[in-house]
């Protein structure tokens, strides 16, 4: 039986046919790297990075950066941009990097953080009981090295390259602080009033990063500056970005370890104030509230705790609150993806990865 | 009584001419980002970044980078090259805040490192006692996406940027091994047999970073790009880039405090391979020399350590023989600055330079 594949269909079939491109980027260039360096533990370490930056993971912002770009194509398809587009990713990994250092996790893409990795690789000599942040930290420094080094040498015009430095430069400023928010509304001892700021932070730390600034660098890459359109790309970008964060807020909570690849108590653990968590504290009662705050303040949580942040998280309604503004924000996404200038094929595409981010 | 200025006046009066421009640009582009920044804590820690990049300090790769730059330069003068200048001091804060969190330094410059300022601002409230490095960390993340930002719009030709971003990542890339190196060979528990990892690490760390890239920037920045004059830029700059760190390896261990700005006990606490300490075990009898190891590896070392190391130090002539490597290092460059093709006037400036890295 012939079926016309759907968009989500054709969204599968694209990234299986560029992620295995982008990771084959990513290794060409890592490996020439280790070929050519100098000490040999420099080449043990270019390989440690090679296997982490090429670990299994949704490339989800090269991807949007090349959908982007194939669709505002007109004309001939820019040869350097899966070698662009794999600069994304291993910047993804700089990030993570330096986010479980923070964060000092020890899994990461069902491997070992990187600053694991190292303390177990090179600590047996040391003193330093430190020493796996500290050749991790450095180590992310290689690769945003390895960035601009891919980006001046790409095969672009001088107009296009400044304007997508300039992006580029925008997306890791805007991340970063993103990030910052994001350990000051964690872990707090006392909160007051979130505000808005897990908005903020699902905003500046997802979606401009994640979904707004890849479309746009695939947007500038095509050869294409107009504001207008600039302006529907961000439109249609945020919503989605959101929606992304608060499906991952949910799992975070309440999906299994196995498809979110971390333990689901994290996010409670850590104490932070996601679009979800802020939620809850909106509608709890004042009483329920007081309680609630006591026990997500705490520096440990135990099993009973996390169990009754859960259930205090169902009780207030605050889960079908989010899911409801997920689904709005998708609605959103979806009602200006017909505005954008993309070709019909790559608007089937987008359309798919919408509907993935749609589905809880 | 009129005399003619020695080089050292020159370079002295070119530092006190361009140091305030170099720092106003920098001030100019921060104090911007703190007037536009979306939330209040965001422009209070642009703040932070502006009153910790503008320390005093000696400035010495922006101003390589720049007697290099106006000395290679025919007929009009890059507008944007001060401007390009505070992008590298910039970056040498970048790595400054990543410098003091990975050893643990609660000064630098006069004030407080970036993580202990941190710590203290924004520390009151949180259960995270490390949150002074995680934020300070992920700052250096915001100067490093300015350096991007400044140098993708600066007024250059895309031929001469392209070039110049090259030698850009090399920079950070090359810097970022040496720093691993130096990490790799401090602190460690046991020292067979040091090997020239001290010279490795120095030439990375030193003598590339602060001298020959800075001047291999100034010169394509001109403009410029023979093979012929980069060899010759090379083997002036490492040779005085190697007397440089001897200089500072000679002074971290018998220097003030005052000087150096640093105890003057740091590099030995810190168990640091310097090319001195390397020396040291080279020349010490294989008697003293376990005697040496068995106290310079040590994780905690008492005051009477430090003395009784400074004591083998001396009396086993390394003092000595690095004094000499210093002063035939220094004799190298010097003969070689006749032969860059430098403006009269940009080589007697240099020469100044070249005369305060020979004083010891």
């Amino acid at each position: 039986m012939n079926t016309t594949p759907t968009p989500r269909d054709r969204f599968k079939a694209f990234s299986k046919e560029y992620i295995p491109m982008i990771d084959s980027s990513i290794h060409g260039f890592l490996e020439v790297k280790k070929k050519d360096a100098r000490l040999p533990v420099i080449s043990d370490m270019y390989g440690l990075l090679e296997e982490y930056c090429c670990r299994e993971g949704k490339r989800v912002r090269p991807l949007i950066m090349l959908i982007s770009c194939f669709g505002y194509q007109r004309g001939k398809r820019r040869e350097d941009a899966v070698k662009i587009a794999s600069v994304i990713e291993m910047m993804h990994s700089f990030l993570l990097i330096q986010d479980d250092i923070i964060d000092r996790s020890e899994l990461r893409r069902g491997g070992q953080s990187l600053h694991m990795a190292c303390a177990g690789r090179y600590g047996g000599n040391s003193h330093n009981r430190n020493i796996g942040n500290d050749i991790a930290l450095i180590l992310a420094d290689v690769l945003f090295a390895a960035a601009v080094e891919i980006l001046a040498g790409s095969n672009v015009p001088p107009r296009v390259k400044d304007r997508f430095l300039r992006i580029f430069s925008s997306t890791y400023e805007v991340t970063a602080w993103g990030q910052i928010l994001d350990i000051l509304h964690s872990r707090s001892k006392k909160i007051d009033d979130p505000g808005d700021a897990s908005i903020t932070v699902a905003t500046m730390k997802t979606a401009y990063y994640t979904v707004y600034y890849p479309m746009l660098m695939g947007y500038v890459l095509a050869g294409r500056n107009a504001d207008q359109e600039k302006e529907l790309i961000r439109d249609f970008s945020l919503p989605l970005g959101l929606a992304f964060q608060i499906r991952d807020d949910i799992l975070g909570v309440f999906g299994s370890k196995e498809a979110t690849g971390k333990p689901s108590n994290s996010d409670i653990m850590e104490g932070k104030v996601t679009m979800l968590i802020n939620s809850t504290i909106e509608k709890l009662k004042p009483r329920e509230r007081k309680k609630f705050m006591a026990i997500f303040t705490k520096n440990k949580k135990t099993g009973r705790d996390v169990d009754a942040i859960r259930h205090m998280i169902d009780a207030s309604g605050s889960r079908e609150a989010v899911v409801e503004r997920h689904w709005e924000l998708v609605e959103q996404s979806r009602s200006l993806l017909s505005r954008l200038q993309l070709s019909e094929e790559y608007r089937e595409i987008m359309t798919g990865l919408v509907e993935l981010v749609a589905k809880i």
